[in-house]
């Protein structure tokens, strides 16, 4: 049998973690015949709670999950570890300005940058779920000095998915019949999902659909799903979420399909002309735990005008938090 | 590529239910390879909730969901299916009698049992979740006079999984070196988690942990072990019950490892001396959809008293929704 994978989930008592933690264990992220150990970190009053999940996840007696450790402590939380999901994240609180959330995550994401330099495996892949979740990366990157900075992501596995979804539902098909998806850019609303390279059962998306319905319709959907699905749940997406999260860690693991691409923020290399220093959402490919931005698609006025307003975004986020970098 | 597979989920906007259709969608009950239909089955006070889950398993892109039904009609939440996982039940209300509990769920499960002979297609699996889930699985089967008793069943997975955690945990080995587990009788405070039987790589589990832990540890911690999770977690088992309905429903259709056994509560064929009438928790094996009871393991006297102990609270139940049967 493989020896085991750590793999760390913060903010694991929550409603994202809990799902994720259970994806985790029972093969979704690294297949059915790797074993992993579970390191669950949480903030201290979510301790008892994260007891519970622990418990459930012993309750399950799943063939997979060969310990789970859980800690308030980052040291703990990152020892060793291969793979981190960042998903705790201080939420908006009421009267809360946008640039007092981006600050005091930045000094949480800043210190769980250096803990997961001191302490994770060399080789450890991040990805960054707790919102503003690309600029969180950002800040976890410049405080792992010991890491590359391609071994932090951000996600928009999410938005990828329902961009997928809300195309083949569109075409009356199934999901696996739609490739090539992209979202550019931040996860938040200036995120760009752009068609105009998918591909529907192997013919080109926007010869199905239409120019207008991406713009009027499909675009502010795949933008404003998250507010439809806490109208309709009230509560945020979570489980939707996890699997998400385990999708962009196998599929930075395992692979994408040959002919496939996924969206990940990554770190820009100034691909597609976009500022080199921050963590933009690009089209990428993945072999063996490493990605690579997909280079040479075609992006139109429209659609570059759309990615510089999201990279316009991101680097005010980013003069916000500019002393921690 | 297979035809897909029904399966009807009730109260699927519920914890267990929410948890539950995620992992029905993404292959932990038939495998990698089967595509499902999910057909969401909830009340009418529920759908808003139950339109934000269809959007969420939507959302994710699952290559193997190829088709959601969202209904508060049971008449097309069991159409064609061919897996029901009954969730939804009435909770215990305040100040409401353990007589009055059983009685509102046998309304509730009579009628559904007519609405899986109805609608589901003649091959139906069964498993019932919502408590009192023995005596609704019984009830559930009494009113549907088309299909065998044998396609009904409910669920002690989550306790035979909590008990070989607790065991592997006590001999410090993997949940896969425990085999052979057993939990008899009513889903109650009454079952009867049995190690007698078990092996712990290949040995006794007595010889090693002992008569006095099994008697004074171990059967009180599994039997009060949601207690203990509500406890910690602030709400009750989730995540591990849909685990366990899955590996339920997993090893009922593709069938259990030679040499173990899982436990399934079943209606009683007279094995063991149980009283047949009443739907009782056996150790089984399966094979393609079918399960048998089984036989011969030793009893002892210790171990009787608590099975007829257990199947007196079931003839008990059974007593007072009679009339229904």
């Amino acid at each position: 049998m493989k020896s085991p994978i750590n793999v760390t989930i913060t903010g694991a008592a929550g409603n994202i973690g809990y799902a994720l933690a259970f994806r985790a264990a029972t093969g979704a992220m690294f297949g059915p015949d790797q074993p992993v150990i579970l390191r669950l970190l949480e903030i201290p009053p979510s301790m008892p709670s994260l007891t519970g999940v622990g418990m459930e996840l012993e309750d399950c007696a799943l063939p997979l999950l060969h310990d789970i450790v859980l800690t308030d402590n980052p040291a703990i939380g990152f020892r060793d570890t291969d793979y981190a999901a960042l998903v705790g994240a201080k939420p908006r609180g009421k009267g809360m300005e946008r640039k007092d959330l981006i600050t005091e995550n930045a000094r949480i994401f800043s210190a769980q940058g250096r803990a997961i330099n001191d302490n994770a495996n060399a080789d450890v892949r991040v990805l960054v779920v707790g919102n503003p979740a690309n600029t969180n990366a950002l800040i976890a990157s410049a405080n792992a000095p010991d890491l590359d900075k391609s071994q932090f992501t951000a996600m928009t596995r999410l938005d990828h998915n329902r961009a997928k979804s809300q195309l083949a539902s569109k075409c009356n098909t199934l999901v696996t019949d739609v490739t090539r998806m992209t979202v550019w850019g931040n996860h938040s609303s200036t995120q760009h999902p752009d068609i105009s390279n998918c591909l529907v059962g192997g013919k080109p998306a926007l010869e199905l659909v239409g120019r207008d319905w991406a713009i009027d319709h499909f675009i502010p959907r795949v933008q404003r799903r998250g507010a439809e699905v806490i109208q309709a749940r009230g509560l945020s997406s979570a489980a939707s979420a996890a699997d998400a999260v385990a999708a962009h860690i196998r599929d930075w693991s395992m692979g994408t399909p040959d002919g496939d691409w996924v969206s990940m923020c990554v770190p820009s290399d100034g691909s597609y002309d976009i500022a080199e220093g921050i963590v933009f959402s690009y089209p990428v490919t993945c072999k063996a735990g490493q990605y690579k931005i997909v280079q040479g698609l075609e992006v139109d006025d429209f659609n570059m005008s759309r990615l510089r307003a999201s990279e316009q975004e991101l680097l005010g986020e980013r003069a916000i938090i500019e002393d921690l970098l």
